[in-house]
């Protein structure tokens, strides 16, 4: 079989979307929602973009919580193939435990992880690069895909490439780097050896498993024992360490001359907060940015972003860049210069006993 | 009987209050609203504000449409002493309807007229300002009362007072003047010899009655007419003329030498936009002014005015000056410095099938 026919697309839908409030909740997160008036949820977008490589081998990792809800959005996926975590252990175990589970069945099966809650605008450069990427991981690498910079965002982690890896169109990857301040971030931008961390990973399960056993051997003890006897699940997880996938694999693997990059240079966000949000959407003919009904909203002298999500009628007159958010029990009124300082709202709603909004 | 004893407050309780949309609507204007947080509404506020001076003379003047909503609010008011017209006539009819009234019972009736939707800081020096007018009134002028200027407003009418009255506080009229621009309001404010025109006026019904026969005979006629034959109301009153008390009959009588001004420097406001009732307002500990349930609103940063008249949580992070106003079915967003801009949208709304909105 070709890599690609062993190639299974894992996509981790989880992350509450905080500076996203009060249309992303705990109990109604991102990945749920169509943020690009496109129609479609975030999640379902996703699936669509993936079915063209991966068919049905698809396996979708969530909380409990939101089970039933990715059910009813992906009522294709065969039940086998929807996860369900019984408590948010971090990337680390719920793509961990695909990878357990797919080794079990496939031990040259390749998988490759995409969150549940990015926008990607060119979605056949996008697969072209996952082609590129499956190949490169059949060799043993862990993959992961770099998008090229357009600005120098200081709200993403960015990767420094390195040599070409065999004259191909992947580079090693010689660091993982946090997200830099904007001087740096202009200078990583500049120099052309950088790249966006989209925690994108393309990698054969085994790899995975064996490069997490190296550093957590309990951990990656714990998801084989799962893959081997699911009803231990209950059981076992609980006790699995939590931990992300850049920090318990990507980052020492990397440093092992372990991980390649695929460079893509497809639009891609991870729609952090609303001023992204506001940046993927078309401006109205009066300026303002409508994600919704746009018969609801009245916008006189303004620009930014409107979100008619409670059905209401929302007028807004003289403002500029602004954020107003209406849902039925929560309304947010900022600037996307401040899109970062909603989680702060989230945060004072939580510690005064109203979590019920968050 | 003295002059006070003869004294009835007549109070128009009409004015869809645009300016002050979603919050004062054409079925619910502004004055059935609790515009300063006191825990009573403008016109229960106004009744309140006049029961020292006059007990139970209180004829209430409103629409049919709201002849119900003002009963609600004012149980204490006697049926005979609220009248509903038919239909809106402007200023003059709704008060030379009172007069007409008055002036049947008791030929030397004095009234005094006062809006339902204005808002009074210092309602003792209000009534001692009153108290002179009903005196001077009882002379046979026709009596308003001049507030003191406190800033160069350009949303207000001026007064240009004359030579004192035979000595008294009082002072003549010499004339109405229509709202200045801003640089013809700060000379007004500088010469000391201009009053703002808050619209209240003093008079015996008599001499009312006899000033708008002078100029407008059968609006006069009409008027008394009805007084004479209460159930001649249908049939006349929708061929009243239509026009304001200060067109019909203050600004002639001006001319006249029949008008005087008793100064009074207490604090006055007409709420005509959501910047007047900002003013209104204490700010809050983190800046803005909140009207109504305080714990429903996080603000950060923030300055301006909130209302969460819709019960939901409102969060604003980082404006200056803003204006939100929350209600069942419709939201504005705008800023102090376009309060005015309002109304645009309430005419938008008209013109597009969403009269039900306003």
């Amino acid at each position: 079989m070709s890599s690609l026919e062993r190639f299974w697309a894992v996509i981790p839908a989880g992350g509450a979307g905080t500076r996203l409030w009060p249309l992303s909740r705990a109990s109604s997160p991102k990945f749920l929602h169509d943020l690009t008036g496109a129609g479609r949820s975030l999640l379902q977008a996703t699936m669509d973009r993936l079915e063209p490589l991966v068919g049905e081998r698809v396996i979708v990792v969530t909380g409990q919580a939101h089970e039933a809800a990715v059910r009813e959005q992906l009522p294709g996926l065969p039940a086998t193939q929807l996860l369900a975590e019984p408590s948010p252990r971090d990337s680390m175990a719920a793509i961990g435990l695909a990878a357990a589970l797919l080794e079990s069945r496939d031990p040259d099966a390749i998988l490759g992880s995409f969150a549940a809650d990015h926008v990607i605008g060119e979605p056949e450069a996008f697969r072209e690069c996952v082609r590129a990427a499956v190949e490169v991981a059949d060799q043993g690498y862990l993959v992961t895909i770099g998008i090229e910079p357009t600005h120098p965002a200081t709200g993403f982690g960015y990767i420094r490439m390195g040599e070409s890896i065999e004259g191909g169109l992947a580079r090693a990857v010689e660091q993982f780097v946090e997200k830099p301040d904007s001087a740096r971030a202009a200078e990583y931008l500049q120099s052309g050896q950088f790249r966006w961390n989209a925690g994108m990973f393309v990698v054969r399960a085994r790899v995975l498993l064996d490069l997490l056993a190296t550093w957590h051997p309990e951990l990656a003890a714990g998801l084989r024992a799962i893959a081997a006897d699911p009803s231990s699940l209950p059981e076992v997880w609980p006790g699995l360490e939590k931990i992300a996938i850049d920090h318990a694999v990507a980052e020492p693997a990397a440093d092992a001359g372990r991980v390649a990059v695929v460079p893509g240079s497809f639009a891609w966000d991870d729609i952090g907060d609303f001023h992204s949000l506001a940046a993927l959407l078309p401006a109205g003919g009066d300026g303002v940015r409508v994600l919704g009904d746009e018969r609801l909203v009245e916008a006189v002298d303004t620009t930014g972003v409107v979100v008619p999500a409670a059905g209401r009628t929302v007028a807004v007159v003289g403002l500029e860049d602004v954020v107003v958010v209406d849902t039925g029990d929560a309304l947010l009124v900022t600037t996307r210069q401040r899109a970062q300082d909603v989680k702060g709202i989230v945060d004072t709603l939580k510690a005064t006993d109203r979590t019920h909004l968050t």
